[in-house]
C-alpha cells in the first residue's frame, strides 16, 4: 500500500513538474527556448566570503585573497565559483566547467535564449538556484540567491557571471526578464566575470534584485520563470552614456 | 559681496541643472522626449494612510474609508491623490488634476514618452517626487517615493497611477526605463487608478522597487533620470498569461 502512495507522490510530483514547465513556456513563448526546472540548493550556513577584495581583481586572473585558502600561488587559478559550498577546490579557468559539472553536478544549457524554472521559492534564505549557460562560444553561471542582507527582510538577487576574465565578460550584455500578470521587469548589464566573485556582485546589489512581494507576484505556485538572453554587448556601446 | 556670491552661487545651480538635462536627454535619445526635472517633496512627518482599505474600492469611484477625512458621502468624490500631504481636500474626478496642479503645483507634462529627472535623490525618506503626464486622453500620476519600509533601509518606489477608474485604467501599460553606466532596468504594468490609492500599492510593492545601491548605481551626481512611456494595454492582452 505504501508502495502504491509513493507512486502515486511520484506521478503527482511529474506531472506538476511538467506542468509548470508548460506555463513557464507558454509565457515565454519564442520558438525554441528551452525551458529548465532548476532546483534550489539550500545550505544552512554560509561558507565565509571567498572573495573579500574582488573588486581589485584584475583582466590577468589575480585572484583576491581567499579566506578559505591558505594563499593563491598560481594567479591564473580560480577557486571553486559555485556559491555556497566551502569547497576547497581551485584549478584554471579552464577547468572550471568541468570541476561545476562534476563535483556540483551543475546542469549546462545550449541556446542563446532560455528559461531558468527556479522552484521552492519559498525556501529560507540563504538558498541558491545555480545553472550553467552554454552560448556564443562561451559559458555562463546564472546564480539566483535568497538572501537576507537585512535580518529578517530576504531578498532575491539574480545575476550571470561569465566563466572567462574580465575583459571577455564586457563583450557581452546578459538580460534577465520576468513577465506575469501583466507586469514585465527586464534586466540588461554586462556580465561580471567569475573572477570577480558572485559575492561581492550580490553585496554591491550590483544585479537584478527582487523583494519578497515582487518575488511573490512574479511566482507561480512557488515557482519563478526568469527568461535569459545573451547577447554581444555592441548595443551597449551605441548607447551615449551619461 | 555677498549679494555677488549668492549670484554666482545661483548661477552655478542653472549650469548644474542645464547638464544634468543635458545628460538626461542623451541618454533618452529619442526625438522629441520631453525631460522634466523633478524636485523632491520633503515631508517631517507621513500623513497617516489614507486608504487603508484600497484594495476593496470598486470601479464605481467607491472610496475606501479614509483616516482623515470624517467619512465620504459621495462615493464619486476622491481625496486628494497627492502623497505625502494630509491635505484634507476631496472632489470629483474630473478636478483631481486642477486641484494637483493649482494647491499642490505639480506639473503636467504632455506627450506619450518624458523624461522624468528626480533630483536630491539623497535626501532621507520620506520624500516623493511627483509629476502629473497627460497622454492618450488621459492624465496619469508619476510618483517616486523614497520610504523606509524596514527602518533604516531607505528604498525607491516609483508607480504610474491614471486619474481615472479601475477599467480605464486597464486599458493602459506603463513602462518605466532606467539606463546607465551599461545597466537596464524595466519596469512595465498596468497603472492602477488614483481611487487604489498610492500607500497600498507602494506597501505591496507592486511596483519598481530599487534599493539604494540600486538607485545609486543608475543616479548621476545625486539626480535619478527616468524614462516613462505610456501605451494601450493591446501588448499585454496578446499575452499568454500562466
Amino acid at each position: 500500500m505504501l508502495f502504491f502512495t509513493q507512486c502515486f507522490g511520484a506521478v503527482l510530483d511529474l506531472i506538476h513538474l511538467r506542468f509548470q514547465h508548460y506555463k513557464a513556456k507558454r509565457v515565454f513563448s519564442a520558438a525554441g527556448q528551452l525551458v529548465c526546472v532548476v532546483n534550489p540548493t539550500h545550505s544552512l550556513k554560509y561558507a565565509p566570503t571567498r572573495c573579500a577584495a574582488a573588486q581589485t581583481s584584475t583582466d590577468q586572473g589575480v585572484l583576491p585573497p581567499c579566506h578559505h585558502h591558505e594563499a593563491v600561488h598560481d594567479p591564473q587559478l580560480v577557486p571553486c565559483t559555485c556559491p555556497l559550498f566551502s569547497c576547497p577546490w581551485e584549478g584554471h579557468l579552464e577547468v572550471v566547467v568541468s570541476h561545476l559539472r562534476q563535483t556540483h553536478r551543475i546542469n549546462i544549457l545550449q541556446g542563446a535564449e532560455i528559461v531558468f524554472l527556479a522552484t521552492d521559492m519559498h525556501l529560507p534564505a540563504p538558498t541558491d538556484w545555480i545553472i550553467m549557460h552554454s552560448c556564443l562560444g562561451h559559458q555562463f553561471l546564472l546564480v539566483l540567491r535568497k538572501q537576507e542582507k537585512y535580518e529578517g527582510h530576504p531578498q532575491f538577487f539574480a545575476t550571470m557571471m561569465l566563466i572567462g576574465t574580465p575583459t571577455q565578460a564586457d563583450n557581452f550584455t546578459y538580460r534577465l526578464e520576468l513577465n506575469r500578470n501583466q507586469r514585465r521587469l527586464k534586466w540588461e548589464a554586462t556580465p561580471r566575470s567569475v573572477l570577480e566573485c558572485v559575492d561581492s556582485v550580490i553585496s554591491d546589489g550590483d544585479c537584478l534584485v527582487l523583494n519578497t512581494s515582487l518575488a511573490q507576484l512574479f511566482s507561480d505556485n512557488g515557482s519563478l520563470a526568469i527568461g535569459i538572453a545573451i547577447t554581444t554587448s555592441k548595443v551597449h556601446n551605441a548607447e551615449n552614456e551619461m
